[in-house]
């Protein structure tokens, strides 16, 4: 687990909130390592006061928070013992004035029945403080990049004429669950045009020779996501598509080299950089190469989300500090011909930044 | 596809609302039958009005929409042409007064938003509408039903002493991918006290001489769900578990004769009987026999999410009627010792309801 809570309760103290209402998965993850809670359906909520800490959910998970979260004390929300009942009494208890919520994910209707007793409420978000990881975090993401790298191993012997995207896929996936981790997010496989679509859903179409292999895909192991991409040719490229290549990585090469010269010389205790800079670093030398701006934010943050802060593009406001992890992800998309994307995971650490993926990047060609 | 759109727009039409802003998922899939989106971030909304439908969503999905959702108008969210850009003018365009959001799905932050520019908003649900299936959405559920029984064969030959809970798991997952299908949600294999707890996690427990297997697990195909739990027993059961797992099979019996007697003996043109009443039926048995009550509901509808209307519990208000498919899954738990629940789905149609689990369930005793 991560030092969330601790944090968060110093952050509470400067601030003076006297309460945190959290309901996103996520933050319940990050705050109690626990992540047995679905992922669409509302089934707990924190709530953390300057001196307590609760989670309230039902009957079905009662077992499950005594044995995994026994640093929180449970309250069962039952038909008799509502959530309007539980909040009631909690806020009376704490003398709660102030009541932070996550406005970005409590839903209108939730909002509606909170609103009605307490209206002193305000938008809270822990997405500042999760964009810093911990040396732990870092560790599980790194361990979650390793298992990437050994799936991209793995799937090479399976590119074959004749496969599907969605069998490659499907193959991916099947490592990364064999070696007790889950997909970060749905694999991305597309072939020849197919690689052109930045999101393509893997679908039925056939390896043939001389096609782009675009594969996207993320290993989520101890709750903390891993996110790679390569792009690979099975056949023997042409000098145009060689050429895309080699400027996506360089491309690349320009927003990590950026990084590391700008992250160097910058004062040790207050080391910051704008996100937007590292994206121009890539976007401007794909542009300067005449090919199309890249249609997407060069990167992002990465921890228990598979998207967190900070977000790496042209009107990012966001500052790059010391403990983050995010992606650097160029790409260059033709429609109807080809696409080519490389992404690696970086951490900023107290010295240099760190690359944590490290699958070769020249271009592999397979026959 | 369902012909959701065709069933809302009638709606709209008789509700006298203007137009209605889609923001979940399972609704985004059950009106365009597209499943690409993420069901953790926001990627899309639907706009519908009397005449017009919109999908919105951005750069990443354009591709994809066009070739997926031709019946509906694409409008890209960019960095210039934003989510309030693009409301303003669809307001202005289709004189909308009044607005439908899904106050249960869309977020604070979302909702104040909007508020800036239209006031008369107002919750609109589809949960009445999905609840009822068409014959499309029937059969779909159905062959997710079947490969779900398919999966339960294949399972019973990988049961074995020293396997783990998560290799159990795993092998179920492996299976319905294998046949081009997904999970409906994360597996339960739970193993002798662990068959306890009704929502455990798959852990690394190994299996032993005579122990309760407990598994509960969905299929989701072509976007519809599959739900359905067996347990069996490992070993020799004593005459205290046999009884236990008699006793819930005795009491799923007496709920599905209930709603057999019962639907049969309606007007066929009104059929409807309280969803409380099946519920009782079950329950009502198990306390007689002096085991503790259902800790849970007796059962819940299905369809695109694998929980949805309606919901069969003591305190429930839902009306049963044609074209519902819901579980029936009594349990009984005794904490520290076993637990057994059998699920199976059922669908009211025109002259019966029809059971569209298979899987047999007197006890099978595995060695």
């Amino acid at each position: 687990m991560s030092q969330g809570i601790e944090k968060l309760k110093k952050i509470m103290v400067n601030a003076n909130t006297d309460a945190v209402l959290i309901s996103s998965v996520s933050n319940i993850i990050y705050l109690t390592g626990y992540s047995g809670f679905s992922n669409t359906e509302r089934e707990a909520y924190l709530l953390i006061t300057k001196t307590q800490q609760y989670i309230i959910t039902d009957g079905r998970y009662s077992e499950a928070v005594l044995l995994h979260i026994p640093h929180f004390e449970l309250i069962e929300r039952t038909i008799k013992n509502t959530l309007d009942d539980i909040f009631k009494k909690l806020i009376k208890k704490h003398h709660i004035k102030k009541l932070g919520l996550e406005e970005d994910n409590l839903s209108v209707s939730e909002f509606k029945q909170i609103k009605k007793h307490y209206n002193n409420t305000y938008h809270y978000s822990l997405t500042a403080m999760r964009s810093v990881k911990d040396n732990d975090e870092i560790a599980r993401i790194e361990k979650a990049c390793d298992l990437g790298d050994k799936t991209f191993d793995y799937i090479l012997k399976k590119i074959k004429k004749g496969v599907s995207e969605k069998e490659i896929a499907f193959e991916i996936e099947f490592f990364i669950k064999k070696n007790g981790a889950d997909l970060s997010f749905p694999t991305i496989v597309a072939f020849g045009k197919n690689s052109a679509i930045p999101h393509h859903q893997s679908g039925n179409d056939i390896l043939n020779n001389n096609q782009f292999v675009l594969l996207d895909f993320g290993v989520k192991l101890n709750n903390y996501c891993s996110d790679m991409t390569r792009t690979i040719f099975f056949g023997k490229p042409t000098e145009k598509q060689k050429k895309i290549y080699q400027v996506v990585l360089e491309s690349q090469k320009r927003a990590i080299d950026f990084l590391n010269t700008k992250y160097k010389i910058l004062n040790t205790k207050t080391k910051s950089l704008k996100a937007s800079d590292v994206d121009n670093a890539a976007r401007d030398y794909i542009i300067e190469q005449n090919y199309p701006t890249i249609p997407h934010s060069l990167g992002h943050g990465i921890g228990i989300e598979v998207h967190e802060f900070p977000n790496i593009s042209p009107n990012s406001k966001d500052i790059l500090k010391e403990g983050m992890v995010f992606s650097i992800e160029p790409g260059i998309y033709i429609p109807g011909f080809v696409g080519v994307r490389i992404e690696d995971l970086v951490v900023l650490e107290k010295q240099d930044p760190r690359l944590l993926t490290k699958s070769r990047k020249t271009l592999i060609e397979l026959t």
